[in-house]
C-alpha cells in the first residue's frame, strides 16, 4: 500500500547527483513542508471527535471532552454509543454518525477496540489521530501485535498516529488539549515560544506543570508514547517551521530511528536552537529506560557525537532544560564569548567569572574610554574592571550608566547584571524599568541574576514577562548565557 | 603582649610526644573549647551594645538597633553623643557611661573613630565586636594600615574582633541581628539546624533571604568581611561545638590560613558534615576575588586536595549548597551506596538511575523476596526492578506497599522516592502522612523528587517541615542523597 507521508517512505537518499543545489534545496524543502503537513492537524485542526468522551469525572474521556469544549474553538464532536449529552454537549453513537468531516480523532478507548475506531476514522477520511490508550507494545508481544495492526491500518487511510500509551498534545494557541490530567490539578502553561517534546508522558507533564507554575511560555507540547508512527523527527522537523516556536526543548529516553533524527536535527538547529535532555546516559539509566518504554537508549558516546555533529545543545535536568529555553527564546544569539558583568555584589560576580571561564566564555577587556566614562561619574570604591562591582551602596543610576556603558562598548558581546536586590539604594520597581529601557539599543544578549527568596520572585516575573531571562543563582545565569554563546558561535557558522 | 584567645598563638603545635594519646585528645578538646568560648559573646551574649545607634530610619544604625529591641531578649544598651532617646530607649552617650557590663558591642561608625570606639570597648571589658564600618582593608593601603591598629587594639585587651566591612551575625534562637538590612526587605530564616557562614557579605545575605524564602532553617549565620581576627576557621571550630547547629554551610573565596583551616575542618567534619562553596575556582574568578575581598583564593588544586583530605563536600553553586544542607541537616548518613528508587513516573526513574550512578552510588539489586512479596500484591504492568516504576495508576497505597518492601530489604541502604503527584490516583495530603509514617522505622537515609510547580510546592513544604528533603527534580534528588552516601561513608570510616 503506497503512502505520501511518514517516515518510511519519505526518507530515501534523494538521488541528487543530477540536480543543481538550490534545485535540491527546493525539493527538500518541499518534501519537509509536505511532510509537515501532515502533523498540522494534531494541533490546529478545524474538527475534532473525542472518541470514548464519558460523562463521568473520573474517566480520561470526561476530562479531554471538558478541555476541548472549556476553550476548543474548532468543531467538537463526542463520540460515545451509551450517551446522548455529555457536558451539555450532543453525543453521537459513532463515528460515522458525526455528519460533517472530522480532521483530528483524539481516542480514549480499551486497548482491544482501539483497532476497530481507527478503521472508522480511516473510513470518515480523519487525518490524525492521538490514540492515549495504553496496552500496547509496552505491555508485552500481544500488545506489540496489536501495536502494529494500528500502524497498518494507518497507512491503509493515510492517518497520521501519535501514540499509542501517551498523554498527546497540548497548544497554547488553538488550545487542543489531550492532557487527560483535570486543569485545576495540572496547570496548562501560558502562551509562548518554548515548544517542548517529551517520550515519557508522566515526565512531560511534571516539565510542564512546572513550567506553568514559573510562568514559562510554552507554544506547543507533545507526548508521543510508543512512537508507532508520528516520532521525535517527525515533531522536531513540524516545529522548525512552526511561526510560533522560536526554540524546541525535547526530552527523550532513546531514539527510534537515529540517521533520520540526526539529518532532521542538523537541518533545524540551522534555523532554531533544539535543546534536548536525554536520560538513559549510563548503562543503569539505559536499563532502567529498556524497561520503562522499551527504548533502545544507545550508547551515549555515540549520542554526544550527534549533538555535536547536529548542533544540539544537550542539558542534564529539567532546570536546565527549561533555563536553557528561557535565554534562547528570548535573547539574540551572541556575536562572541565576551561577556561583560556587572553586579552590586562582589562574591555573586565571583562565582560569575568562575562560571564563565567553565563554559569556555571570558571576560571581556572593557576598553579604556569605558572605563575612564565610568570612573567620572562612580566614587573611588566602585572597581573598574570586569566584573564590575558596583559596590552594595550602588543605587538604580549606577546600574544605568554601567549598563549604558558596556552596551556601547565593542569589546563586549554579552552582558550578565548582578543585583542582590536587598540593599536599600536599589529601588526595585523602577530598577526593572531601567533595563527594559535598553532593550533595543543593541542586539547582547542579557541574562539577569537576582538573587534571593519570595521577596524577588515579583522582579523575576516582572523581567520575565518583559523576555530578559532572569535567574536566582549566578551558576544558572551564566550557565543560560553561555547557551546563546554557543547558538551564536552556530549560527555564524564557527 | 599575651593574648590567651585568638588564633596566632594558640595554634602552636602541642609538644604531645610526652603525653598518653588519651591525654592529648583531653588537652586538645580543652584548647578547641577555650577558643570557642571567645566566639560564643558573638552569638549569645547577656549584653550588647549598638554603637553608633539611630533615629534616622536610613541607617545603619536604626536598623540594627531596631533588630534587637524587636526580638533580642538580652539587655540592650544604644549608644549615641547626639541621640536621648531612640525607639523609646534610652540612649547613652557613649560607651563608658554604661552602668552595667557589656558583653557585645556591634560597631557602626565611621571607619575614622572604629579604633577610639574600639579602646572604649577594652577598657569597658567588652568581651567581642562586630565591627560593621568599612573602609579598612577592602580600599587600599592607609585602610589597611587602620585595620592593623584594630587588631592591636584588640589584642590589648582581648576582646574577638568580627569584620570589619562585614554583615555581622544573626542567631535565630537568640536573635542577636546585626544585618543590616531592614527585615521587611531582607526575610529572616527560620530556625533549624544549618550553619551558614559566608565571607561575602552581600552574597551572604542574598543566600540568607533565598534560604528564607525556601523555608529553610537556620541555626546561625554569621559574615566576618576582612576577617581581621575572627576567621572562617574560628567559625568552624566553634560551630562544630554548637548543639543547635548539625550541619554547617561555607561560602569562601579565599583561606586566610590555609593550614590551620585545614586543621580545624578535619576535626569537625569527623562530627558534623562541612559543605564549602569556594568561588575563585578559575583563573578569571580568583582575579575578580582578589579585586574583590583582597582574597588570595590560592590554586584550586590545592583547595581540591585540601576538600578531599578533610572530608569537607564541595559544591559549585548555592542552590546545590542548601539542597545537600537540607539533606544532610534532616536525613542519617547512609550504611552503604546502595540505592532503591521508587516512582510513578518512568521517566524521572530514568533520569535518576543516570544520576546515581553518575554520583559513584549504584542501585540495588532487590531481594527476590521483596519481588515475590510485591508481585502478589502489585497488577503485572508494575516494573518490579529498580527502579520500581508503580505505573501512571499507581495510588497511594502501592505506594506505602512499595516503600514498605525497600525498607525491610537489607540490599537497600538509601531510598528516592518519586511522586509525580499529577496523576488522579495520588491522593497527595495522605500521600505525606503515607510517607512520614514510615519514619523512625529505619535509619535509611530518604529523598523526595516531587516534580511540578506551584501545585506541589506546599506538599514539598509540608515534608520540609517534617524533615524528609524534598526536591523538584530527578537530578536534585540524586545529588542530595549523594552527599548522605559520602558523608555516610566518612563517618564509617571508609
Amino acid at each position: 500500500m503506497a503512502r505520501p507521508c511518514g517516515p518510511e517512505n519519505t526518507f530515501k537518499p534523494l538521488a541528487v547527483l543530477l540536480f543543481t543545489t538550490k534545485q535540491v534545496v527546493k525539493a527538500m524543502e518541499k518534501e519537509v513542508a509536505k511532510r509537515s503537513q501532515t502533523i498540522t492537524p494534531f494541533f490546529n485542526p478545524r474538527s475534532v471527535a473525542v472518541i470514548g468522551a464519558s460523562g463521568k469525572q473520573k474517566k480520561i474521556g470526561y476530562v479531554i471532552a471538558k478541555n476541548f469544549i472549556e476553550s476548543f474553538a474548532g468543531k467538537i464532536f463526542l463520540i460515545n454509543p451509551n450517551a446522548r449529552e455529555i457536558l451539555s454537549h450532543q453525543c453521537y453513537p459513532s463515528l460515522s454518525s458525526v455528519p460533517e468531516e472530522v480532521e483530528l480523532a483524539v481516542i480514549a478507548v480499551p486497548a482491544k477496540i482501539v483497532g476497530e475506531v481507527l478503521e472508522e476514522c480511516g473510513e470518515k477520511g480523519v487525518k490524525a489521530a492521538v490514540i492515549i490508550s495504553s496496552g500496547f507494545k509496552e505491555s508485552g508481544s500481544d500488545g506489540a501485535k496489536m501495536e502494529e495492526e494500528l500502524v497498518m491500518i494507518s497507512r491503509k487511510y493515510n492517518i497520521r498516529l501519535m501514540g499509542p500509551n501517551c498523554m498527546g498534545v497540548f497548544d497554547s494557541s488553538t488550545m487542543v488539549d489531550t492532557l487527560f490530567i483535570p486543569r485545576y490539578r495540572l496547570k496548562r502553561p501560558p502562551r509562548g515560544k518554548i515548544a517542548f517534546i517529551s517520550q515519557s508522558g508522566a515526565s512531560g507533564i511534571a516539565f510542564l506543570d512546572w513550567a506553568a507554575g514559573e510562568k514559562i511560555g510554552i507554544s506547543k507540547f507533545a507526548s508521543y508514547g510508543n512512537a508507532a508512527d508520528v516520532d521525535e523527527a517527525d515533531l522536531l522537523e513540524f516545529l522548525a517551521g512552526d511561526s510560533e516556536t522560536k526554540v524546541i526543548a525535547m526530552y527523550l529516553e532513546g531514539i527510534k530511528e537515529g540517521r533520520k533524527f540526526a539529518s532532521v536535527a542538523r537541518e533545524v538547529t540551522k534555523n532554531k536552537p533544539v535543546i534536548v535532555l536525554k536520560s538513559g546516559a549510563t548503562g543503569s539509566g539505559a536499563r532502567a529506560a529498556l524497561s520503562h518504554t522499551g527504548s533502545l537508549s544507545g550508547s551515549d558516546e555515540i549520542f554526544n557525537a550527534v549533538v555535536k555533529q547536529t548542533g544540539m545543545i544537550r542539558v542534564y535536568d529539567w532546570e536546565e532544560m527549561f533555563d536553557i529555553a528561557r535565554a534562547l527564546a528570548y535573547q539574540p544569539g551572541a556575536r562572541g564569548n565576551r561577556v561583560a558583568v556587572i553586579t552590586n555584589g562582589g562574591g555573586a560576580g565571583v562565582m560569575i567569572a568562575d562560571e564563565i571561564e567553565k563554559q569556555g566564555m571570558k571576560l571581556a577587556d572593557l576598553r579604556e574610554k569605558t572605563l575612564s566614562g565610568l570612573a567620572a561619574k562612580f566614587p573611588p570604591h566602585v572597581t573598574l574592571r570586569n566584573p564590575m562591582d558596583l559596590g552594595g551602596d550602588a543605587d538604580n543610576e549606577r546600574f544605568q550608566d554601567a549598563l549604558g556603558a558596556v552596551i556601547e562598548d565593542d569589546s563586549v558581546d554579552s552582558i550578565i547584571l548582578v543585583c542582590i536586590p536587598h540593599t536599600p539604594s536599589i529601588d526595585l520597581e523602577s530598577f526593572v524599568d531601567m533595563v527594559l529601557d535598553t532593550k533595543g539599543k543593541n542586539d547582547k544578549p542579557l541574562t539577569i541574576c537576582l538573587p534571593g527568596g519570595r521577596v524577588s520572585l515579583e522582579i523575576r516575573e516582572l523581567f520575565e514577562e518583559n523576555e530578559i531571562p532572569t535567574y536566582p543563582t549566578p551558576a544558572r545565569a551564566a550557565l543560560s548565557l553561555s547557551a546563546l554563546v554557543r547558538y551564536g558561535r552556530l549560527k555564524n557558522g564557527a
